[in-house]
């Protein structure tokens, strides 16, 4: 069968050209007479791919000397927990802006731990619309926590909540590695891999040095950042075929010219969407509201639920998978990671005014 | 390059023919026009991989109804910490028995978490060289705490202890699948796949589903085994490449005649290096008591660091590699897991006995 263009929200596409790679190398990595899933994390093999896409990341998405990049297993999920779980000090406060039902996770499991936290700005009155602009960041804050991209509404912050200090703490698991970032307010950026870096099976952690410091030593070893951190994510075995494959993620993304290119050409493939949307006279509705879009999910409506199931049967038989939409928003999702081609976008937009004259 | 004989400790070898199936199917799953590390954890083509791999590993290990079979992430490292964490009620108490660096490991994360724990055996006086026989298991204990097979010092309990109700929980990580289990007296048995059941990056866990219950809500979503069992290990986006290598290793076991034939070729791998070991009339010191002597990882000495050192270099050149052994005891470790070929052994064994003539 010839490849297919996957819309899903994650797992999602991935570049081809690194499968291939993957496929060629998988029996005999390197000519070492083995997998790369075979090699101990303790050999020269895996060390370099180890090094290698740590040295990558920093390199391509300018991150700082006073921030460690670290390799973790639980998904964002792990994170949400971990997060106020290591950065809490007794009678601490932290802030949380309630953009979508992953935040609403991370505001749970910070509950969950008894933490203090604050819910300054919340898009739940309008389903999760629009990213809130008016909120007042708490005194004395330990930290802002933020979900760059919302991948259930399709909304997404086009620059991130100016904190006086207060470092941010970032959900980034589906617009990672998609867009230059100005590291200045940020104390985390995390992401699971498996939207736009990688396979499921490893997190991307990246953190201030400073907020690696656990004050609480009845954290377990697994659990304190400070521990992957003096052990370069080698504390235990890591998942080294899912940190293999985020090392050819990134090599692609440097073969393409790195983030500024993908971010070019993330905004012209969101655009070619949007562009139908917005020109279709109202037979598509977009759900975000426009200054809150997303350039990384795209959500919108037809006129009833009837012709949505046509669109995605419709859709499925062009080679176009994965485009029904989250129950909570309905309708119809198009998730175009960095890894999904303009050509995809193409046939997308070409399905979607073809629909249009038909129905 | 031809294939190599890796004897590390973990990651390991994996079967020629899943490396190879895998590689095949990398770009294209089953004419799905993606590949299986690109489907949606919700989608069809994943669930088929989801769930044949839990009912393989129930009918291939012989697991009871009443067990849940999970699929987790974070390694046999988190176990550590979510065993007591979760299975701890007010006053309770666990015992431990020590037998070396991995048990150890498990016993301080008990510890961090302020739960009352009892070592009632321990083989530290010897240096781990053998499994302790002679114990009394606490009244009332919530659970006996051991590790199966001991990666470092190469020994292994023959027989699980008897418990008179209390549950076992066994860290498996290293001898999983190797050998035909009952589970009568098992509360939980555990192991991160990279060393017989997969390529690092999940681990699996076998847990009697009253077990499951969290009494303490207090617990993090992520890290309740209710969480995973209630979703059947599909609460977040699970590591679904390394799942679907721990299905094809089930698959090829399944083809090679399941867990009794694999456990005759163990014990017939061992034998040939243990039976070395016994006739070089001192030249190879195995360092584990005879009595307690691993199936898994073959420990042994010679007669200074210098000729281990000299072994070590001549193997490499013979195409076996990873037989350094563990700091902590020196000498030499040969770690044949289930996917360790006859043939790997069989060349060992020639190196020993030329190594043992020349030098």
């Amino acid at each position: 069968m010839s490849r297919i263009f996957n819309f899903y929200a994650g797992p999602a596409t991935l570049p081809e050209t690194i499968l291939t790679e993957a496929a060629k190398e998988l029996v005999d990595f390197k000519d070492a007479g083995m997998s790369i899933m075979e090699a101990s994390h303790r050999s020269k093999a895996y060390d370099d791919v180890h090094s290698q896409a740590i040295l990558d990341i920093r390199n391509l998405y300018n991150v700082p000397d006073n921030f460690n990049i670290l390799f973790l297993q639980g998904g964002a999920s792990s994170q949400f927990f971990m997060i106020p779980m290591n950065l809490f000090g007794d009678g601490d406060a932290a802030d949380y802006i309630n953009t979508g039902a992953w935040t609403e996770k991370a505001i749970k499991e910070a509950q969950i731990l008894g933490k203090n936290i604050n819910i300054i700005a919340s898009a739940k009155d309008t389903n999760f619309d629009r990213i809130p602009r008016d909120y007042k960041i708490t005194n004395n804050a330990k930290y802002l926590y933020i979900t760059s991209n919302n991948t259930i509404a399709g909304t997404q912050y086009h620059s991130f909540p100016e904190t006086n200090g207060v470092p941010l703490v970032i959900d980034a698991s589906s617009d990672i590695f998609s867009y230059q970032i100005d590291w200045k307010n940020i104390g985390i950026l995390f992401a699971g891999a498996q939207k736009n870096a990688g396979p499921a099976g490893v997190t991307i952690v990246i953190i201030r040095k400073d907020l690696c410091e656990t004050k609480n030593d009845s954290i377990p070893t697994m659990l304190r950042y400070s521990t992957h951190a003096d052990k370069n994510s080698l504390f235990n075995t890591p998942p080294v075929f899912n940190i293999y494959m985020v090392g050819l993620n990134l090599k692609w993304l440097k073969s393409i010219g790195g983030i500024q290119a993908i971010q070019e050409q993330n905004q012209k493939k969101a655009s070619m969407i949007y562009d139908v949307i917005d020109g279709s006279d109202g037979y598509y509705k977009g759900h975000a509201q426009k200054n809150s879009r997303s350039l990384m999910n795209i959500t919108f409506n037809l006129k009833s639920p009837e012709l949505e199931t046509e669109f995605v049967a419709g859709s499925i038989k062009q080679n176009l998978i994965g485009l029904k939409g989250h129950r909570s928003v309905g309708g119809i999702r198009a998730s175009i990671y960095n890894a999904m081609p303009v050509e995809g976008c193409e046939k997308l937009v070409d399905f979607m005014k073809n629909f249009m004259k038909n129905n």
